[in-house]
């Protein structure tokens, strides 16, 4: 049984990362610098014993390390996780600077599997999305030619911690959420795009309703080039307080033979519930229902800690979606005409 | 009471915006090159006296000149009715060359109102694509941040004549059919933009469905900026088949305090019909009911060709939206990475 450790909890993430574990079977072990989430932490998974990251490293019963601290420090725990031999599930994003990747790669080097996962949960969790990309992959509309990626989020002003208005440590809007984005938009590109097949054509990011943080990035867009196919994406912190979720996240993928709109987490002035997925093609418009689709990203992340495996995703794409991430934080110009 | 002439119909266009002029109560007084059409058209406006180009350029009962003909004819046509002291309405695209536009400004200099309209149907014939962009302009969703507008279109081979496969004739996709999204985004704007506050940061055009015709562009995208707020666009002739009318129009405005989303001719998989709003802001999601809303572009023009007004839209506005669609078009590059 696959024993997991948490070090560093800084987001809420961290209990629906550790709830898929446990339910897919791992083991709570050991836990570090989880901050005022600690006695929670403690309290819930009862089996898991706290330790200092250093010991975490020379745990023989620690396998995999669960990393959802200030997205800033994620890196350096997963590099010394990786030495230690274990491997890593870090919330997004999984690295915040161009050196920290450098570093990354350096030490996943001729390390077989995926020892280093980024969870995209806007896919991972998400039926809907999941499910589009699947049926995109395997043509359901023909060729993939335009993408339109958007992830509103709700500011949360009142809860967010301290380095949420940092851009230093949050890594930037781009880096911090339209990572989804991107990773959605390389999974429908395919494997063939890969390690540099797709490229950050321009970016930019803004702070449009954040004046007490003068630093702060409350919106950004992108657009990413692959062979044939264009995507726009857009990720922002202004989600309207009367939406019945934190964001009206959508993936629109045009095909040469049909659309798919995943509407992911609402239906604004629609259907009720999260996870709407509609096709039109050659012979009509039609819902996707989705609602029994298995959530397995659990189940594939154990499996491939187990044997190297890379079922969930591979390598290359985690490192892919995160260079290109950073790449469009790096040439992110300012937002509109300043 | 207003006399018009219809000169050049190449499009079924030309039926909508004449049935608009005279429900306004405008008198259809003679028309030139309308091809194939003439004879329908002369039945259906009985009224209406063959005359050639010249003849009605010398007609002191025209005080208008409705031009539908071959995209690329349409600004010649135009100039020499505001040489002869004409007003014009043209189908979009008016112009779909940069010395055209230059010859058009040259004509228009010193000449007070609005000579020449360009009638950008998407929102002057759809209620909910013009409240929308009212909405917006009066504040409901605080501050315009980010436009996703979407055009897509059926191809239609069959029924497209000669013209349509030749972006030297037709002007290319995003000077045909993003013109109406530039419109919206322009309108969205407000006036201070007027003149050169908006540029165009990046254009694509690409042909990935007619193999047969190399020099067609069925998918084209296009980024705008403006102070405070940048619009994403894309435009094709891929509408699937199954889609019960020619295109999933949408225009989603992103506010400070709100979005709006108009849903122009369908709701897919959703409520019935077309001219579609939903508005979220503060206080929840709702649907806004334009279907009484008045369609006025008709009985504005009309006022304006009598009175020198600018009430349906400025020349400057016009200007604006070519210039930019003819920027847009000219520095295109070509689809993805190619």
């Amino acid at each position: 049984m696959t024993g997991f450790a948490v070090v560093g909890a800084d987001h809420l993430h961290v209990f629906s990362i550790v709830a898929g574990l446990v339910g897919a079977g791992a083991r709570p072990v050991a836990h570090a610098e989880l901050g005022d989430l600690v006695a929670g932490y403690a309290s819930w998974q009862a089996g898991s014993e706290a330790r200092t990251y250093d010991d975490i490293l020379d745990s023989d019963d620690v396998d995999l390390v669960v990393t959802v601290g200030v997205p800033a420090e994620r890196a350096d725990v997963a590099i010394a996780a990786i030495e230690a031999g274990k491997h890593v599930v870090s919330a997004k994003p999984g690295v915040t600077t161009r050196s920290s990747l450098d570093r990354l790669r350096g030490v996943l080097a001729g390390r077989p599997g995926r020892p280093w996962t980024v969870l995209f949960t806007e896919r991972f969790e998400n039926r809907a999305v999941a499910r589009a990309v699947k049926m995109a992959r395997e043509g359901a509309i023909g060729e993939v030619v335009h993408v339109i990626g958007t992830g509103p989020h709700t500011l949360g002003a009142d809860s967010r911690p301290e380095w949420f208005w940092d851009p230093a440590r949050s890594g930037g809007i781009l880096v911090d959420l339209a990572s989804h984005q991107i990773d959605q938009f390389v999974a429908l590109c395919g494997t063939d795009v890969l390690g540099g097949g797709v490229e950050v054509a321009s970016a930019r990011v803004g702070n449009v309703s954040c004046p007490d943080h003068p630093a702060m990035q409350d919106v950004g867009s992108l657009t990413l080039l692959a062979p044939g196919a264009v995507g726009d994406h857009r990720v922002d912190l202004l989600s309207p307080s009367g939406l019945p979720t934190w964001g009206d996240v959508r993936l629109v993928v045009i095909g040469t033979e049909g659309t798919l709109e995943a509407r992911a987490n609402v239906d604004v002035a629609g259907a009720d519930g999260g996870e709407h997925l509609i096709l039109t093609d050659q012979t009509g418009v039609r819902r996707v229902d989705v609602s029994s689709d298995p959530v397995t990203w659990a189940v594939d992340l154990l499996a491939d800690v187990d044997d190297g495996g890379e079922r969930l995703m591979t390598q290359d794409h985690v490192l892919t979606v995160c260079d290109l991430a950073l790449r469009a934080q790096e040439q992110a110009s300012s937002w509109g005409i300043s």
